[in-house]
């Protein structure tokens, strides 16, 4: 008997295919998804039943990776201190889960958050700041700037290894301040290093 | 006597429309740029002569609207309020800059910078921080760290009216948080504004 040669489709997997092709393309176009896939279109939204629905299994397929506070962040036990590495360990991994699908940034950022698992990435993100001290008036502002920096950080970590060619056009002020500093992903680890310790500590003292 | 039908092409021209095209699909197909200005790839090639040609074309038309920082700040006789003033309003361009085309940021951060204009402005930049009082040893980290804010901040400006759809899943402190603050363009203002403070103070005080 001859099994079926349609792929079985989930939602899991729809995300992966949604986010190999905008990584590649940099655009999500719903009928190139399906024929990736192998599949018509109305199987597709069976499973997800709208294009801002794919985004958001998009989303969260993006941040699968991304660790847990430590449990006396969450529970609120924990103090300033450990409040700040958990804040701090939080915004690299998630630098890093943006970085590693660059194409997919502006994608993300252009759709309203509404998966359920980034959604409590970010109740982690909150129960975080306050644990390292932030007041509760400030949260949302907080996360705006981490979530701005963090996002700049992703694509300046997927830049390439040359970010300004300074010597070109003979600019000497840049020209000396290139020559200064380190290149590529030291560069941005540095630099994302440096403007964490300024927001992190502006943020919590301030 | 019939006049030509093709159109008289320019660089100018063609980053314009490049820029559209960007702007419309979220990619740079040199076909369809050739196709969208009524002319042939290899006409094109004649004026730009890579893709790479292309980018760098499109970067300086984002930037073409970036103001000069005042001639004190230029030639080094401000004082450091004047160059904190001059380096805020200098941010604030940038970001607008980019807010108007946020299609268009993942193609520019993913390129070397080497259009001689936009040099210019990372020139002008370099010299303002001088001015504003940044030790010359950390220029190159102190651009890349507002760099990469401007960059998010711009992203979080072309962002949707409601960032987090937080009723929805149930995070309360989320939830809470962004009941308490404005929304839109207000939020990402206030947002953007803090994140400067803290940058700006920090940067030029470390």
């Amino acid at each position: 008997m001859a099994r079926p040669t349609s792929p079985v489709l989930s939602v899991e997997k729809i995300a992966r295919a949604a986010l190999a092709l905008v990584d590649r393309t940099g655009e999500l176009v719903v009928g190139r998804l399906a024929r990736d896939l192998g599949v018509s279109a109305s199987s597709l939204y069976h499973h997800l039943p709208s294009k801002a629905a794919i985004v958001e299994a998009v989303r969260a397929e993006v941040f699968r990776a991304m660790p847990r506070p430590p449990e006396g962040v969450l529970d609120g036990t924990a103090d300033r201190a450990e409040g700040e590495a958990a804040l701090r360990a939080l915004l690299r991994a998630y630098r890093d889960c943006f970085a590693a699908h660059p194409r997919v940034i502006g994608l993300l950022t252009s759709h309203t958050v509404s998966a359920p698992e980034v959604l409590a990435v970010y109740d982690d993100l909150t129960a975080t700041l306050l644990a390292a001290g932030v007041r509760e008036s400030r949260l949302l502002d907080v996360v705006t700037v981490l979530d701005s920096f963090v996002i700049g950080s992703a694509l300046d970590l997927a830049a390439p290894e040359e970010v300004w060619d300074a010597e070109r056009a003979g600019h000497p002020a840049l020209a000396a301040a290139l020559r200064a500093a380190p290149r590529g992903r030291q560069r941005a680890d540095l630099a994302f290093d440096a403007g964490v310790d300024l927001l992190v500590g502006g943020l919590v003292r301030g």
